[in-house]
């Protein structure tokens, strides 16, 4: 595919930012390639030109992390992810973590508190019942410790050779409570950006068991429920206004989703993004940047300036939030860019990656 | 497999009722067949062995198309179904038809007036964009005729061969109505059991595009979304007993799993059951029994016996209940049994099939 190649498509490109201008369209594949999956550009186009005018209608439209709506009465958000990681099992956790901590973070991330959630197997004739017990197990362990019942279900099986062991999509429904307004669209300049702790665990701890790489120290996935958390910083301002779990694409996708879904720009301060020094190490061997790594337990917030020390406290008091850390603000300038003052004095450009580096991360 | 051979795991035997006593353990495969995925026996082992205790929770055990909870002061239904039908493309629907219908359907058998759809996409690489386009258009579609907006999404993309073009999970959500009560434990001896229409087209009508065999006259799947006509029904009467789409396993899986949960018979007037003369002669053709072939449009119903003829005439005047007919009747008689009077004066037991005579027909 000649346009993967071209070089203003690279996920990071040095550019003054006062002369950037948009890369050429991306989306001349006929078929579905990796990168369509990963969360990044081609994955926004996926959604921009073929699932929103085939559904045509305004709750999609917004694309957040879970849609909210009324329904008999009651604020509600709902979500669902499809989760593919390879390999089942890795350090830290498993598929079935990933399928109840993602769907229960998507929904915490429109401040909700997840209720209820669904589980569908897609198994694949001949895999092991005990490694689909072992799924099964985690996420009923998973969905305990983050205080959710697992109410419907489903199972549906493929010939060999037409799956890959266990694919599992989880639904959830959740309750928003009054007052609470938390989207993209609502990032406005002034406000502080805060992430919840360390950033990269998750994508190298899949790599490294994936390419049986070791790297001196383990690094285990930071997959985690945040609705506890959200809560937390909910009890200091319901006047959050943006909350993302930087998931696929890291936070550099979910960086930039936010400052073009609000139209400012998003300017970061390289030194004060926490990166395991393992991790920085592990991304330096591979070739990776820790900004584009997925997370599973981490969380990127936009919180008006006023409130951004009093939540910043209440999330070191939560063990989910000990290493929460101001990375930046939202500003005026470069609207729907992301911008990284370096540590020696220039910027550079966080662009929307392409796709995913690590295919099949959650 | 043995225990897949073995003479009592047939889906049929001509036994005297009273004599019956339960097949011997089908569980000890160690790996996943495809039987686990198809509605019957292997599909209730999984659910009863490995994700009941692993989730382990009340409301999952009960086992219905949908779960129902409160939330939020609004009572609500909730399901989830992966979509793996193979073609694509088959007369009448296609996959996205039975991705919307299949949810919306499980949602209305509990009563519930569905609202909201998510879609969770796992393509295959190399899959062509156009068929993702005629899937998300064939959804968009079939969701505005059942009157449901898709809220949310996800698309993950594996590797080629290790899935089948396009899976797609759809969860749903609606609005259960004050006063309605629908469950396979509310069967009683006396309920006058009631199919919406004519069955086994969906079935027949996959596996003919799939063998590529004609049998003359081209049959149609019956998919459609049943939620209009299930309102239709509780408009004479909020005291409908049981509702079930009769899919995987058709209607003989439905009718057993009815009898079982609530420890009643069903009885089956043969002749009452209402076969498309095409659908007989191809399932003559093809080795299938009309009674186990899958349904995506149909509903069965029992329903309290001095409501029986205005839920009927109620059917018979809206658009998806034009066929249906009284079918049989809930007795007492032969607990957790299906059994079907033959117009020979004889009876025959109609058993929980072990899996799907067609595997991914939905």
């Amino acid at each position: 595919m000649a346009d993967l190649a071209t070089p203003a498509a690279t996920p990071e490109t040095a550019v003054d930012p006062a002369n950037w201008t948009c890369p050429a369209p991306l989306h001349d594949q006929p078929v579905v390639v990796m990168g369509h999956g990963g969360g990044g550009a081609l994955s926004a186009e996926l959604i921009e030109q073929v699932f929103a005018p085939a559904y045509g209608n305004p709750v999609l439209a917004a694309l957040t992390d879970s849609a909210v709506f009324d329904l008999g009465g009651a604020r509600l958000a709902f979500s669902t992810d499809s989760y593919v990681v390879r390999p089942l099992f890795f350090p830290g956790g498993s598929l079935g973590d990933l399928a109840v901590n993602g769907t229960v973070n998507d929904l915490a991330m429109s401040g909700a508190r997840p209720a209820f959630l669904s589980t569908a197997f897609v198994l694949e004739e001949g895999v092991e019942l005990e490694v689909v017990g072992r799924i099964a197990r985690a996420i009923g362990a998973a969905a305990r410790a983050a205080d959710v019942t697992v109410a419907t279900g489903d199972t549906k099986v493929v010939e060999s050779g037409h799956g890959d062991g266990v694919y599992v999509t989880t639904a959830g429904v959740g309750l928003v409570p009054d007052g609470v307004d938390i989207r993209p669209q609502r990032a406005r300049p002034g406000d502080a950006v805060i992430v919840s702790g360390p950033i990269g665990q998750h994508g190298v701890a899949v790599m490294s068991v994936r390419e049986g790489l070791e790297f001196g120290v383990e690094i285990v996935s930071d997959t985690a429920p945040l609705a506890g958390l959200v809560a937390a910083m909910l009890e200091v301002t319901k006047d959050l206004h943006v909350l993302r779990d930087p998931t696929r694409g890291g936070l550099g996708a979910s960086l930039n989703e936010i400052a073009r879904a609000s139209g400012t720009g998003v300017l970061l301060r390289d030194r004060a993004v926490p990166v395991p020094e393992e991790v920085a190490n592990a991304c330096g061997f591979l070739g990776l940047d820790p900004l584009y790594v997925a997370n599973e337990g981490r969380l990127v917030a936009f919180v008006p300036p006023e409130h951004a020390e009093a939540v910043l406290a209440a999330m070191h008091a939560h063990p989910q939030g000990t290493g929460a850390a101001l990375i930046g603000e939202c500003v005026a300038d470069h609207p729907g860019m992301v911008v990284v003052a370096t540590g020696l004095g220039g910027t550079r450009v966080v662009d929307l990656p392409l796709g995913e580096q690590l295919p099949r991360i959650c």
